[in-house]
């Protein structure tokens, strides 16, 4: 961490100041200029709130060098995370997975036919959404209880772990027996929410948020971990910008940031970041040629009736080609 | 709503279309082209799910012309809304509000301190943070109940109104006697906290979230409305982009565009927007200028030593000043 | 198109309106409703100014329903356009190139060292910059007249085809045995120089801008190909976002969107969009994955040391396995 | 500026990157850390290239810490520039300027029209495009050399000093009698022209682009500085963000953030920001109460017959209305 003082500081206001900092275990290193007179601080910096450094009156800017998180660093951890969701279902370290199925859950007669659809093609984990956060109030809202009992019917037929969305901390005990519980892109800094599935030992999918950059994203999962829970695994789906033919902007950079800054597994959900059907299978190739460890991907047994998100849902048929591409892809790349 | 379809759609699924979007209530009209034909739809559209049509096979494009928001919409309700959230404060209708206090709550005296001083200096209702949702899980994070206890204290002692933030559906009844609850911008589309606090009685203020556009502003305050409580008070504090000087980029158009689509007061935080003292002072004559009904600034008897966002808080001195000058504008301004 | 009338026009106004827009060749439909009166246009509906429509007092909103892009429109010509840049290198139609090379052209034996290095690796096209854009005034500007010398000079000696960027109209001359002309992202609303560029036979490379969505990039090429000259490649370099680890946002679902609406080639620049050598290899993959018609990449024999960019150069040893890796992508996945 | 090393340097690549930087004249502090080893500069580091330092391969990050902008900023000339246009009109130091006018100009009963009408209001200074950037090829792009003529026969008539946009290079010729040359957004980095005007003798309004932060604006204003030419006029008209309800997204904070980093002045374009007539006023008011030093506004006899931009454009009448109340406002500011 730098911290640059202003100009006409006194001394003893700055020795203050580094008396106060080392008090955090780091050392200081101080560099005195004709412009600019500049504090170094090397060691843990994490605990060290920029925000109240750069409120001093004798303060001009604070940069942060290395990283404020520690339990999701790949410094800290140089390896692959990988997280066991099912007795032979992993998610991260080269086990590439398949997570697919449809945008809500419908009914029984759905859940069914989609589930050993993508079964049969060559997903390891079931998807759908039970809650669901609509723009409008008055767009269909899920169907809550009856949708997870939906999909843990569909679990025990077709052995599928699954996948679904929570949006209130109230709603924790209906997650009992679901595999992986999601956090939305719109929960991503819901920081109570976050703490509280830090104490669960679920595995926890956290999507980016439209707006948040990549260290965003990877403090919230610190806010996870940091509660004793530490198999979160990332989600790429879009950040928002001007651009209209897609849904959101998908940032495919973001899986190799990623992996560099942390050890946590990435996966991406070209679905909800495009916001069309007919981009999802390129999309979901980029995504695999550059290393992700995993796809979400919705699926419908009909999509132009589908009660949410329709545009966006593959056929099975579109998804078992998506699949069989996406294999080619990571077989070729195998070793490169 | 208008809905454009593709080129060699058959004449039976085109009337099967027109016949169930006529099922909501709506009349339609067709107009078929060379190139396009397209089916317009007239009447209350706001049920109808543009989700689901575009998932149609034989759509290309849906467009909304009018609003999908109804009870926070002008056009049902021309006349502003005026808030009235103690027997002499109000918010709306040109009743212009001063909302001031520390970013966080930290002691009674610190309260007591600033709670007078703005007082005196004319702010009607008094901010302070008992849950602060922070990025880092290693940073201060509120008070919480001891934070409200502090805050009802000062309110006892002042008279002042108090207004503090809401981060999950469970702490609701620590807010009984809290007269404004807000919502930050991260939980702007929090939507089952919004139902929740739809079913109460209690003025909600609701910010605009980082990447949120104004229509979904509205259709959050939308959920809360549906629900039952009519009393939302809309507030800009900035947009992410890509600019670094300030913290967030003031959309003061905002206040502008929310007064013509809506009927709800619209105050602006130059504090949170800005992220630097600074800056507190010309961003909040420029929003009392183009009409926002009210402010909410941040001021700290010691902003160096603020456990939150001390820099961009105001000493109660600076915040005299930007009173005295955002009411001689507002004074100019009378009847312009 | 269609327009929204405001509620209570006059019937001769909207006459009047009709009368005009028939008098452009196009057909209008006209839908009166309780809320909301609309006139669909149908036809071809280009040369229609919508500034000059939603102008008027009677008009409430415009919306364009088929793109102002005519000749860049794949509606219009649905075979891919291949260009012919030398005798044996062409781009587009499935023809995968790599265009590779220093950022800035730097000396005889730089580009010679370079050259020959790309070629070998299997480049067909030589990059170098000449005029370089650069922020600040005192930076690096490149060689100008003698760099475009040089790379002619390595032309010679490689047979390899060259592309640079032109800044300015003037320059023109300049770059007569230049093959491809490129405009840069900072150039693609500068018309004047597009206009110019149309009356040209060469083909030219046109950068998506940082801020600029598709349908503008469309438009850009819209003015090269309307004053003539029809081979244009479009190029994406990623756009600005509120994401710093990364130089800009590559937007790799706009190769897939730009292949929908266009029939002209779509590259993709990796090493401008990231800004970091490490991330252009598994960008290089997403991009030939999802559909790119080939990849610009930076390439310098001494990346530490280049003038210009060396963080996002790669050695040629990078990029030949960059090349050998995509190979396997584009093997893996003809006819998938 | 700030430079981290990477964790296992070898002290002679230290030593020699160290001896490197010293040669620029700037003054060199080594902090060595567990962690982290980081090299303080200080002095004037505008002319060190970061690209080049953080191209190396012992570094991992390069922070400037003072800006890289020298000419305009304020560090180095503390007191307000005052620009003036014409005998007793000036732009900045207090002198609040109304520059008016149509977007494009059309003909000469046009400019008489507007011209008289905005002189007798208030306006300083009349504007009308000659050459208009427009995003489609077949859209209206100005009257070029007669614009221009038709502007100074106004400039005889009314006296105003005008101010018209440069488009190319080329056409410098054509604005000897031009008072101010306008660069607009989308040539904020046309560096080649930019370097060209730096040569001339005019005031050069220089607008912000849609995706350019403030210090690019300023390194811009370098660019034209740089080369000799003093007298440059910041515009702020608006950044592109996601929001659409505004044309723009105007940044208001840049009023007061560009006055601090720099003594030139600023001006706000409103008009182009929102886009609409109706969001001028409350911009305009917002704009004078932060700070500006005037206000670009578009004003046309017919708004609903422009040829351009009719929708943004106010009539005579609405123009006077705005000055009106611009005045009150800073008016009651003085002294504030």
């Amino acid at each position: 961490m730098i911290i640059a003082l202003k100009k006409d500081t006194c001394r003893e206001e700055r020795e203050r100041l580094i008396t106060w900092l080392e008090s955090y275990g780091v050392r200081t290193h101080l560099s005195e200029g004709e412009f600019q007179t500049i504090i170094g601080l090397v060691g843990d910096t994490t605990r060290i709130d920029t925000d109240l450094i750069s409120g001093l009156e004798i303060v001009e800017s604070v940069t942060r060098i290395s990283e404020p998180f520690k339990k999701a660093n790949r410094k800290f951890h140089p390896d692959d995370t990988v997280i066991q969701v099912a007795e032979n279902v992993a998610v991260g370290g080269g086990q590439f997975q398949f997570i697919a199925g449809p945008c809500s859950v419908e009914s029984e007669e759905q859940m069914e036919t989609v589930a050993k659809a993508v079964k049969a093609s060559g997903a390891g984990i079931l998807r759908g959404g039970a809650f669901k956060p609509r723009t409008s109030p008055y767009d269909f809202q899920g169907l809550h209880e009856e949708g997870i009992r939906l999909l843990l019917e569909a679990k025990k037929r077709t052995g599928l772990p699954i996948i679904t969305e929570i949006m209130d901390i109230g709603h924790l005990p209906l997650f009992e027996q679901v595999d992986i519980i999601q956090v939305g892109a719109r929960n991503m800094q819901n920081f109570e929410l976050l703490k509280e599935l830090g104490k669960t030992d679920k595995p926890i999918l956290l999507k980016r948020g439209l707006a948040n950059n990549l260290k965003e994203l990877l403090m919230s999962a610190e806010y996870i971990m940091a509660g004793g829970n530490e198999r979160v695994i990332l989600c790429e789906r879009g950040v928002r910008t001007f651009e209209t033919y897609t849904r959101n902007t998908l940032d495919l950079s973001a899986v190799a940031v990623l992996h560099e800054l942390s050890h946590l597994p990435v996966v991406v959900d070209p679905s909800h970041a495009t916001g069309h059907a007919r981009y999802v299978k390129p999309m979901a190739l980029a995504a695999a040629a550059c290393g992700a460890d995993g796809l979400m991907i919705e699926v419908h047994n009909d999509p132009p009736h589908a009660r949410c998100d329709g545009p966006q849902s593959l056929t099975p048929e579109q998804f078992d080609d998506v699949v069989k591409s996406v294999r080619k892809v990571l077989d070729a790349l195998k070793g490169a």
